[in-house]
């Protein structure tokens, strides 16, 4: 009989954004007068780049020719992009990460949930909580979460992010093999110092654990003492694997291009001790399972690493970060209390009540849609989540609302 | 500490492309004055067609407008995509496969690759043999191989394709759940009849096992009795998923884009009999680890689901099985015995010796490479893999120096 991986069935239903758009399409029928903002999405409303623009023409027009066609490309990225990924990214930091050391891919969704596969099954998970739902769902397919008790996956560590550690997590208690992190984080926004990311290395090279950091929002630090890097922490290059994706940078979600750091100096280790270099089995799965990213698509994101093609992902997250203030101050006049949008493009906003019934009263009160946290774990139950990542225009008619609506 | 995959150091390394290159740089470098001429790659070399180009240039143009940009889109390919394929690639066949049966990716290389985490790492897999290298490899990642012994694994159930079977394999004589096909094949190039496809159905439904039908290749079908699909097979619907791509048909390998079937009928079980929606475990796995294909390549590859678009589709793989009848021909004369090449690019070869002594041979005579057979299985220890995939003009003076070589 053709049996299914058992572990599908321990996997619980997402219902987060399902049940945000039942509600809001009942609502749709019952005042439709009222255009409804969001303020719930995660995806970017601007146009590309006109560097990224340009470098698509360009490569296309290289694929209507025979003499300039590119086919298959290397599936661990082409070197003019992974060369110039570890010079604007890394070295110009002073930071010793090595084009070998950087695997070009279609988006950090995919990699974070593929890198898991190179760990036994036994690997014990530690994942903050709230945060962005694919840690989780991948470890729990893998089999590594136990059933679902209480609310919560029983052998999963969670790491809270609430008021009391002001939303940063601290390393575990006990030991873990594999630490996730996300900073600066979805949902709440909160963006970790040199300090706290010391914490975790120092936790991760005693108890020779992994780190998989997340750094999918980097792009929106600005205050030069937040690290952008894990490696930026002496002592990271050995235990930690770090994701990053031009999809909020760029606004690249809808061409996919991510990369992933796996330093030589990482290590994995057999049953009777054998060492094994993690760099090389990411090239082995990437090289059996995955066929590298378009050609276009490269040579847009190499577009982005230029000096004017720096300067452009800049002005694009400065102004979204322009619309965070603006969202978080209007929130605070409300009396809430807000963290995040800062260096985050996310306002993680405590709600005082059920995020449920905050999310209602909202979208009753302002026909605005906001994402309530506990589609992000535990923690989240009385907080939701605003993006500014729509445009300018509706996140001003949106705090004009949600002023009054909350006044 | 942390555990890898113990299954990672079961896996073999793969030899057969880099023990190629490492042949042909040291003939470089001791016959530096002949052009080498490479007959062994699996890589398209025409242009793309114009009305893909024609549609690149156009989602680029809206994706640099912030009333027209596409952000992220949805996992399962734009249904714009998903409706025209279901509708060019069956309906007009009469076969009842619906768009939401339909799931776009970047490739059926991770397709294939990805589609065995739906299973119970206990079912039992037979793979054809020879045949492309990812089916195996990843069942050996998922722990279904057991140990390498004498040039095989010891669980994989092989299905040769030699002289004595025309080189289409018979349906396994013991009981197995999986079942990978490959039509028509790489690297033997054959075609399976109708006949050939309905003993697997028959098998399949008879031991309720699931066929995954790769069929990359079958935009290079001319013969009207050959299935383009296996839903041409009656009950197929409910025993198979089939593996399409855009590379070879319309030139798609350096820009991505493949969909796999996977019909509401197909079932998978649990140990106590419980039925799963195999439809619903893979939306559950593409929308949880990917994040769709880029809009500007969905939208070339929808331009190839038009009348036009399929002429041109046609135009090119024409182009490249006049290449296949010139090559094919020519070994012939030479008095070798080939298969393939006719509803194929490839062309199999019977060297009767050692396919890398006749690998050696040829480039120390012609400069021109092949592919050794034994790369892709221990059926193909006396064959090598010819592709008409190289450009008309490097076919013509390749046959003309195979010719002397041969002679």
């Amino acid at each position: 009989m053709l049996l299914v991986n058992p572990f599908y069935s321990i996997l619980q239903p997402t219902y987060l954004f399902q049940k945000v758009s039942r509600i809001v399409e009942q609502f749709k029928k019952e005042s439709p007068e009222i255009p409804i903002i969001s303020l719930g999405i995660g995806d970017v409303t601007q146009a590309l780049p006109s560097l990224a623009i340009e470098a698509l023409h360009n490569a296309v027009d290289e694929m209507a020719h025979a003499n300039t066609f590119h086919g298959y490309g290397p599936e661990q990225g082409y070197d003019f992009l992974r060369t110039a990924i570890a010079k604007y990214d890394f070295q110009e930091n002073l930071l010793s990460i090595d084009a070998s050391e950087i695997f070009v891919s279609d988006g950090s969704k995919c990699d974070i949930a593929n890198f898991q596969e190179l760990f036994s099954p036994h690997v014990s998970v530690a994942i903050p909580d709230p945060v962005y739902p694919v840690y989780l769902d991948t470890n729990v397919m893998a089999g590594r979460s136990g059933q679902w008790k209480n609310d919560h996956y029983e052998n999963i560590i969670p790491l809270p992010a609430t008021k009391e550690n002001n939303y940063i997590p601290l390393p575990p208690e006990l030991h873990v093999d594999v630490i996730y992190l996300c900073f600066p984080n979805n949902p709440t926004g909160s963006a970790a110092t040199k300090e706290v990311l010391e914490q975790f290395v120092d936790y991760a090279r005693e108890h020779k654990a992994l780190i998989l950091f997340d750094a999918a929002y980097e792009s929106f630090i600005r205050h030069p003492d937040i690290p952008h890097s894990i490696y930026e922490i002496k002592g990271a290059h050995s235990c930690a694997i770090e994701f990053r994706s031009l999809s909020k940078s760029a606004g690249f979600t809808g061409l996919r291009c991510a990369y992933t750091v796996v330093p030589h100096a990482c290590m994995i280790y057999s049953e009777n001790g054998e060492k094994y270099s993690l760099n090389k089995l990411w090239n082995r799965r990437q090289s059996t399972k995955f066929n590298g990213v378009a050609y276009p698509i490269q040579k847009a994101a190499a577009a982005m690493y230029t000096p004017s093609g720096q300067a452009q992902i800049r002005e694009l997250t400065d102004s979204y970060l322009k619309n965070a203030r603006i969202i978080r101050s209007t929130l605070e006049e409300c009396t809430l209390t807000c963290t995040g949008g800062i260096h985050s493009p996310y306002i993680w906003t405590h709600t005082g009540q059920d995020s449920w019934d905050f999310f209602q009263h909202l979208l009753e009160h302002s026909s605005v849609i906001c994402t309530p946290g506990d589609g992000f774990g535990l923690s989240g139950k009385e907080y939701v989540r605003f993006s500014a990542l729509n445009t300018r225009t509706a996140t001003l008619e949106s705090v004009k609302r949600i002023r009054k609506a909350l006044a």
